[in-house]
């Protein structure tokens, strides 16, 4: 039997009109707003912050990531399968993908297989515009700063060399990532250094993803930080008028997508942040949306437990008052054999020795999730190289952690293949389910918030500052920042600031190297290495391979 | 009376829904693929030539403009309201407004008073998301040519400083007229000069207005000329592989997009090219779509007929076969004061000498289109500072030509103020149409087809190269693009290449300075002047004063 791909399962399944999917949640066609046949946007006057608090919410998170992803999506998709097929009312929440890496290596971010939201194809190309509003708002602002740089009439006195606020693109182009502009004379405003990063790292996708409304949206946009004057006063959005025109500019970015599985189950795609330098999860109106409309929500959050979870429950969840009632945490047998010392390109290897040395990161995950009063459940995202000695070691190990780990197999075999996974989550949130407790208190000293974090999930013995660091702080304290939550910018490689050490290291401090200001999203960002905010394209991108007929049929593309 | 705003017109107006709007032109519900209730996009497959051959095309254009523009959009729409109101099946089919200046001065594009096309906002926001599908298909070249400066598996050996392909933006932003980009170290590219240009003087803007189905799309695409190699051979898209990824980018973007005027007319708007270095006219298949649901089709093209029907009538109709049955020319009495000397500060001041003085202009425009074997009208665009004295002289002047002036007022009246208008305008098409003739041959020469339009449209005496233009046409030669049309980049202002010579300029000779290769679109572009392909903010934005509220209504849009 040839494998098909992606795509091509995607194009093979039919598709309900998207008003029989708002039907399921009981949405009447004249509140939807269709964007085609197969796509809707929701109005936020649909939240109904009662039905926030009953329903249930499921978080999708995973243990510490192979380069290649272990599948939160596609089991957040699968999940949802089965529990509609338990006769649950299910909705999968959704990160929207970026553009940008359709055309690298990487590809879209529309789950996988059999369990897959559609249509594939638009919501990895343009979608309903949301990423392009973004990048509109984002650089409305940049065009105002630079065009106040030179203005007569309301000159701001602001220092070039402090604009921190940069362009964004939806395209993977290194070549945008260090620039100079303005230059020609003076006709083409200020020279100054620049750059550009990809759109989904833009501070508008991380404040879209928290507002919890038009009004907070507007407020949030006027509090980005833009820079310092030449004598020393913080400059904002807001100081340059822009936060109405840049609000304006998301007027339709602000409402949540509805799209559906290939099940024909809802799905809600919106937002999409960074997972390294934001929250890496959809937005808090989609999180309501959805909580609104069904009994089960499932979502998920980038990159493994150490980063998704804490940042999804420490921020968003304490932002929002949202109570997740079950964390689902997603495990692979290839990336327990990477934590027990497999190279590379034996990961498709079975070795028992290896998945029971690598089971100690699983394990640390697992603690992790019970410090929020949560209980979590394992997916063992299955693959064609798994062997059943490896599979039934971690059942076994879980099991004597009180854990219950279930196979997922919705990559293959739809909702058939996640009914025991469902079945074992709605039994936790049914009878096992307690209120959610953030791991800090916002409230609590930035340096202490970070050391939470540091020594409770990552496990280290403790957090060093670079000297920009605590120049930071003291610019942090300075404008009134302290109380903000902390978005940790850390690899997705380790628990520890140090891509090499797999598995569950320990021993370890943590390096703060600098702590950046989200004034609009509020989070301060502490980074620990170098962070990657526009991807380059390969040597062959996967642009090469595409097609499209006369008909405007798409293959090659993943 | 209070004189309301254009938006506040716009709002305070029922809308129908876009299905009933699509009934009038016989479209079934299934056959449109809706955005929201009031904007749809149109299949392609509804192009009928059997259709586009029969019904009656009317291009509305204008005399040399004074730089408020002199209403052609209002004119379009309110003469559509007209036509429908006479019992005659008409549809207006319009650009699409750029966002960049939205936020500058000019403002947005949808009409004026109560001769709008709306939604307004979403006409001047991000509509249906097809500037955007454009500035990503532009920018995706540019990443792709970038990439493989530095690529080690399929490098073109292409001269960095031959690459005339610039990325775009839709935003009014001086600063990234001039960069340098690829700075930093060798993980972030070549080091190169660049700049951007916004996204309507993108020449996939101009591609997609010329293309006339998918597989051309993706010809043209393919065509684009991007540079040399270091040993001098010419490097297009499709030897970057880019054309298939391009045409997807663009599968929605193709389709034009039906929305309503005032009265609940159909309104077709679709595409937004520059009218000073390309076309200024909506999409081919616009107008074929138009033509194809309607009896009559009004549509515009950018600036005065110098510019925007010579070019709509030797490139547009001579390509796409299109035959227009009458041209009304747009005249307001303002501009012929302006013609006759009156200062800017003296536009709104009566004076029937520099009326007459300016009348010059309008004449030679009128005979101009005559020499394309197509009858015009004059439109008088009303305005409150005009006197009967002036109108009831313009109107003699033109009878004594053989041409009727018809005073247009859509602007305060909608559809009631234009019956007189469509009335003339049915009249000709009715009884005085003949077959259009382009006024020159594209195989001609291309000196030979630059001196005709300079010699009988501008009334030079003859035309001179700047050395670059000359090496220019060696190159345009050794390419093999003799036979394309002429796109001609020169001043609005004037007849002439000289800003400052109104009226009708006589004894005159204009420079080519360069002339560009648009391959894809394929026309040849001689350079008058120095042409603004991305403007920059004003010292205070009209950003500034625009607001929204927690509903989402906005206001100080214009």
């Amino acid at each position: 039997m040839k494998l098909l791909s992606d795509i091509e399962i995607a194009q093979a399944t039919e598709k309900n009109h998207i008003k029989n999917i708002a039907e399921k949640l009981n949405i009447v066609e004249d509140d939807l707003e269709m964007y085609g046949k197969y796509k809707a946007k929701l109005p936020l006057y649909l939240i109904d912050e009662d039905k926030v608090k009953k329903n249930n919410l499921i978080l999708v998170t995973a243990l510490t990531p192979t380069p290649a992803g272990e599948g939160k999506t596609t089991v957040s998709i699968g999940l949802t399968e089965g529990l509609n097929k338990i006769g649950k009312q299910a909705t999968v929440v959704l990160r929207e993908p970026s553009l940008g890496p359709v055309f690298g290596i990487k590809g879209g971010a529309a789950g996988g297989g059999y369990s897959q939201v559609v249509p594939m194809e638009d919501i990895n190309l343009h979608f309903t515009g949301d990423f392009n509003a973004i990048e509109k708002a984002n650089n409305l602002l940049a065009a105002l700063i630079d065009n106040n740089l030179q203005s007569k009439v309301n000159n701001l006195n602001i220092d070039p060399r402090t604009i921190g606020w940069k362009r964004v693109i939806d395209m993977n182009d290194r070549s945008l990532r260090q620039i100079t502009i303005g230059l020609g004379g003076t006709a083409n405003g200020i020279p100054r250094e620049d750059g550009f990063n990809i759109t989904a790292a833009s501070e508008i996708m991380a404040i879209l993803c928290m507002a919890q409304g038009r009004d907070d949206l507007k407020e949030r946009i006027g509090n980005i930080f833009v820079g310092f004057t030449f004598d020393k006063k913080p400059i904002f959005a807001r100081d340059l008028k822009a936060e109405n025109a840049m609000a304006i500019l998301l007027k339709d970015a602000i409402k949540p997508n509805l799209v559906q599985t290939l099940e024909k189950n809802p799905a809600i795609i919106h937002g999409g942040p960074f997972a390294n330098i934001a929250q890496g999860t959809n937005s808090i109106i989609a999180t309501k949306m959805g909580l609104s409309l069904s009994d089960y929500v499932i979502t998920e959050a980038g990159f493994g437990a150490d980063l998704g979870a804490e940042k999804f429950l420490n921020i968003k969840c304490a932002a929002a008052g949202l109570n997740p009632k079950c964390v689902v945490l997603v495990a692979t047998i290839r990336a327990l054999r990477h934590h027990g010392g497999s190279p590379s390109d034996e990961y498709n290897t079975p070795s028992v020795e290896r998945v029971e040395a690598g089971f100690v990161n699983l394990e640390k995950h697992i603690e992790n999730i019970r410090k929020f009063n949560i209980e979590p459940v394992v997916a063992i995202n299955s693959f064609v190289s798994d062997t059943d000695e490896e599979v039934d070691l971690i059942i076994r190990k879980c099991d004597a952690l009180g854990v219950h780990a279930v196979v997922s197999n919705g990559w293959a075999e739809g909702g058939n293949g996640t009914i025991d996974l469902a079945k074992t989550v709605v039994d936790i949130v049914e009878n096992k389910a307690a209120e959610f407790k953030p791991l800090y208190n916002w409230k609590s000293p930035v340096k202490e918030k970070i050391e939470k974090i540091a020594k409770e999930i990552y496990g280290a013995d403790g957090v060093d500052y670079d000297n920009k660091a605590n120049l930071n702080l003291r610019r942090i304290e300075k404008l009134g920042f302290n109380d903000f939550p902390i978005c940790m910018a850390k690899t997705q490689k380790s628990f520890s600031d140090n891509d090499k050490l797999i598995g569950r290291p320990e021993g370890f401090r943590i390096t703060v190297r600098e702590i950046e200001i989200a004034a609009g999203a509020k989070f301060l960002i502490p980074i620990l290495g170098k962070m990657m905010r526009m991807p380059g394209l390969p040597s062959k991108p996967a642009s090469e391979e595409m097609f499209i007929d006369d008909n405007g049929k798409i293959s090659g593309l993943s």
